[in-house]
């Protein structure tokens, strides 16, 4: 996570409103999509800032502004005021290091959302998160994507096809089927981790390993880091849905009464991630403990068995002249015979105490 | 738990309001049942969908109807069309991977609830959760099971029977009645867990063994999964007990208030079981430590008492010229006597320190 | 616990408010007694459920009726009619398997309380809970208890004494004696708990062994136990000094804030056990493990003297013609006297080292 | 704890308001302080509870009456009758074993607060609690304190010193003054924890010990029983601060509220010392079970060397007449080349594989 | 911490108000920076006491008076008199021990921050705190820091600048300005942790080692420090941008929102930490455990293979007249045959139980 933040302190000292890019920079050449609609029709075109602020453009009732890529400061200052936006929003869309939010500005909402996907490089894989900003106006969508993803392919299709009510509602029901959109990718990671957890838990019964640690440990920290990311998100749709902003309508607040549903499902699955890697940790550390208690029984057997053997044989190896039995031909298999009567009381010993 | 949100991140992109069943999908022809009743008489029969726009079709006053087996979505359409469900009510009702909620459509309430029970398949036994929709309106229940079971057994019983207020009440003692059977149905799963319980403590102490850190981790992951599960059951019965609602008569709040704390006692029995697995974890763990202790002194006695007098015997063994007593007729019984005293000495010493 | 909730489930499926003894039935025969006083005198008799209908038998103005014994479900309902209880208040004083809770039904207040004992069988101590039910009207108290106890000998006697203010004040004053005189019960456990708890301490720090383990898993399962059983409790007691219910008079309140502070008390006490048998199993661990690594220090002292000296006796031992030495007189000695420079330096080694 | 809490239980079933001594009773002779003053004197006397009813011995406007030591419950009783004190407060004030608290009689406070101070006996140093409680009417303050301590010595230096504001503010200011004097000495307690525990994290850095662990536990212990005790104080104060009485006047909330951020700022430094104990207990269990890997390594590499060399004197010990070499004259150097090499290796060996 | 607080029970019955310097006391002759500014234009000097008194000193609108330094009680005591504050503001400017707070005197607001940085001494490096009080009245701020630092360095050069809003707006601005630049400071400290963290789980998985236990746990200290002490900071920002005071006005409420994010960002990453340590110390135990348990396999194997050849060769060197094949030629060779094929078996077997 180091890396991600490393560029936070930079902007320590700059005034408040300046636009820096921090977090991970995509490399994207920044797109605009306009994507305007009613009940009648659909367009979709890909246009320039200068397009923006020419309002003869806009052939239907809602739009929808779409960009891609946030390596262009001098265009976002164009779109921040195009729709009235504040410097502090602008700043925030290209802080891509924060917490889910939500603020009301009177005459938009401003959200921050995230988006997971796992990474895979050469230290092995990693949860990473990209930043969707979505501002809500009265008729119109905003929404600032890091890079040129098909999040939110399937609204498109939707809104093209004209399923559904989707064309028929305001921008507060595009507001939603974004939200929805994001919370739905989430059940990606979730299952995710679910299948980890599993053949994990069949790795600690089978035959655990100190790579087991490892991966329990890399659990746990995927679990942190959803943890931390996904609270914030809790408090922004709790919110959206208890319909403080007039933007909604009573219609859509239903629908993201069910997104909040999903949100807490989710958290409580990280959560009880929590415990059952804490389980997990727990199961590994025993079983160490219970195959050196395994290996300690073989090697005090071993021991407990050869120890008189070998001394009974030493004292057969001693030069002492007057030695009782040396010179009988039977003495070498009569100490053969002691010794063999041994083992066995020995291991029947064993067998008895259950160690064998 | 993986195989059953499986299917949850492939309705991604869909409308809200589609109808996909999501969870493991139980091959059952769907079944409605009619229950109409009042307090001069019942009538139980088996309906079509056609049967229930015809309103002539009842003889009594209050309707229960029952349905058995979620595969038919066109079914369920009409349903909901018939008693004007809001979409998302349909589309949560195929959704059996949710939490329990309630939800207040204003003129009618969804409940969604779940049972439990014992599932046993080729790796051992599972928890595994059916979910159960109720609908609530005026006059009116609707109960949506996944599969044709008795969970309503008795309350059927009851109407039939006309014991007790049941028939001379509204529908919203039915709504109680039926919550209440499942609530009582969890009382079967919690005396598991305590039988499960009580005989791990049991085996714990007899002989602890690598089996047993695989059930209690099981029975930890019992008591999260079913925490989970409860939580959010003690927020809709506190919802519903507190008559945030006009379907509830004062009466019947008075019932639903015992259901809440039947759930509060359950939940906190859940809360404890994470003490206790922690606790057993705790004490599994240093059993398997105290035995290494023992096997360690074994080893320890064994090896400090035969090293001594293989020394001895390895010292007679040398073959130098002069070593004085090898010619000795005694010798032989001198260094054996010198042996057993060392090998008594040491075993008085170790008996002083407790070892032996 | 199993045993004792195990009927629990036996119950699902019938009616509300039918009369089912739920937990271990004690066998006595019920006896109702009832004790009637005002500021001018106490009269205590024994009498049946018939004299109860009949007014004429109460001299004196405030009637506390107390039930010893649960085991006529008649008797209940006759008493539930003459002072017009609900048909679930009756359910409840037969269930005794719940938690502590407070009912206001209006006229009269509806309290259950636990009492706890210790409880000895063959498999050695555990805590007992037995349940207590309280009805409060506008001058009777009514008291069920399972069995013959003395627990409100003390109200009684200073009842006949008249000492206190106890006769001069209201029907709410004796039932604020009853659940004090019951909260006053506690602090015995909680003192044979810390005298437990005390005894574990000092066990641990001289010779802590698996028994010492067991006793600490079971100091815990009582902590757990009872933190389950006292914070329903705790809700009890402070929703009565709250006010909320007509029935108690404000200098009877003051009373109760004064239970109340005792019974948080109580439960701050029962918290702090849970971090002290943490502390304690922490402990236990940590002490086997010290003594496996005494055991392995003395175990590879001994082994690292020995071993050299064997291998030198070994080396004395092999049969070479040409062995430099063997012809010497002075050579056993020499050798033995490497052998003992080779003792005293791996012990001085071993000293230096703090091994030894 | 037990010895402290063992007489709470001696006092269930006597009626509310009896004046019993619970906890150790320190064995002092009462005495009655009293220091009237105003802005322009200070008067300090020792008197009698006689004296208290004769008004005219009051000089000055404010009267503080400081009772040392709880013996004489007669005394009490004149007492309470003089500033018309509840019964239970009477009784509060002699049982010592009480949580802090605060109550509000309408024309007077009650306050109970603690002291905290190390006690040392045969079996090491423990925390002791004194209880201080407080009364504060319109125009005096009374303080009962278990011993003649000189807890509120610099208060009234400050009195006869007529320094700072206090003489020339009312009762309530007092009031703090004595609050504000118990607090401050819990900081003498925080720096000898703080102290503790620096010292030993030290220990465990350097060489850890069986008496280590004790100490860690007892830090543990102490810290759960000042949580315990200082968690209701945090109350008290809160609530004192948000001026709920009128006894209060908004000047001296001013003062309170910096009372209570102190409060604050200790108990957070207690909860500290949990994570802190916790942390060292872990590092204590690692530290034994890494030197036990240290020894076992040792051991390991003593008979891995021995073991080969010991097996091949073995060999050419042997009673063979045809043996390869015995009869050459370098035979014994050659197998002593031998040995030095298998060991030379091992050692490398093990080198390599950083066990050495 | 303890040679932090050291100082603070000194102060303990000290009138309320006294002026004492608690805390490490920094050596810096104190300086007061003034800086004064609208719109038009900026101008700073540093003044004395008396500059302070003289109104006509004032070129413009808003003032910002900065002293660096706290020696000086005296001077401090002028301050206060010149901004009329509460004696108790002026004592805990002085007590550099506080946890963060704000206080609301009704024309000014009184602000404790804290600043942190890492300390390096012979004993390693540790998280150190500074105090900054802030006090914002109608058009001026104060501010007042514990050395002459470079903190505030950006927020002057804006002045200076005159970029971004900052001249255009009132003291509130600046004030924000102030806290904001702190806030971001802290991103500084938990990059840090960041790559500390990173840095001990690639130690822990390569090669973990006692030092990096001592690691974790002074990890975990910093994060506990850093938790105590963030915790009252999130108060005192989410107050503040609450709005409850008339000093700040709509617009730099936008602005503060904004710091109270960063500041939740900040502290859910410091408890992410905790986790972390957590699950490290339980990796580094199972890794010493892991690595026990390799050990005791190399020494059983070891001991297993050699113990039964050495008690070949003892029974061959018995000095028995009668011992079948001693004559043999090949007997030698038989018996080396033997051992090896034992040998070989041995590995075969361990190899195939997945020992080796």
């Amino acid at each position: 996570m180091a890396s991600h933040s490393k560029k936070r302190s930079t902007k320590a000292g700059l005034p408040p409103g300046t636009l820096v890019h921090i977090g991970k920079k995509k490399n994207v050449t920044p797109r605009i999509i306009l994507l305007d609609y009613d009940d009648n029709g659909v367009r979709e075109s890909e246009i320039t800032v200068a397009d923006l602020a020419d309002g003869t453009r806009f052939a239907h009732g809602i739009k929808w502004i779409s960009v891609h890529g946030l390596g262009d400061t001098h265009m976002m200052e164009q779109i921040g005021a195009c729709f009235d936006l504040h410097p502090l929003v602008l700043e925030d869309i290209f802080n891509t290091e924060q917490r889910s939010k939500l603020e009301d500005y009177g005459n938009y909402l401003y959200v921050v959302l995230k988006t997971f996907s796992y990474e895979y490089n050469e230290t092995g894989e990693r949860i990473d998160s990209d930043q969707i900003s979505l501002v809500l106006g009265k008729n119109f969508v905003l929404s600032f994507l890091e890079a040129d993803s098909t999040q939110f392919g399937s609204v498109r299709e939707r809104l093209h096809a004209g399923k559904g009510q989707i064309r028929k509602l305001g921008a507060d029901f595009l507001m939603y089927s974004l939200i929805d959109s994001i919370v739905d990718s989430y059940f990606v990671i979730l299952e995710q981790l679910d299948e980890k957890t599993e053949a994990l838990e069949t790795e600690l019964v089978a035959r655990p390993q100190p790579s087991t640690l490892h991966s329990i440990y890399r659990l746990k920290r995927e679990g942190v880091f959803l943890r931390k990311s996904l609270w914030p998100l809790r408090e922004v749709i709790s919110s959206l849905q208890r319909g403080d902003s007039p933007l909604f309508t009573r219609n859509t607040l239903l629908y993201l009464r069910d997104v909040y549903d999903h949100i807490i499902h989710i958290i409580e699955s990280v959560e009880s991630l929590r415990d059952l890697t804490a389980g997990m940790l727990d199961i590994y550390v025993s079983s160490v403990s219970y195959r050196i208690s395994i290996v300690m029984k073989v090697l005090t057997v071993i021991t407990t068995i050869f120890m008189p053997l070998t001394l009974i044989a030493g004292i057969y190896g001693m030069n002492f002249k007057h030695l009782p039995g040396l010179d009988s031909e039977l003495g070498f298999f009569v100490v053969l015979g002691i010794m063999a009567t041994i083992s066995v009381g020995m291991l029947a010993l064993f067998r008895w105490k259950k160690w064998l």
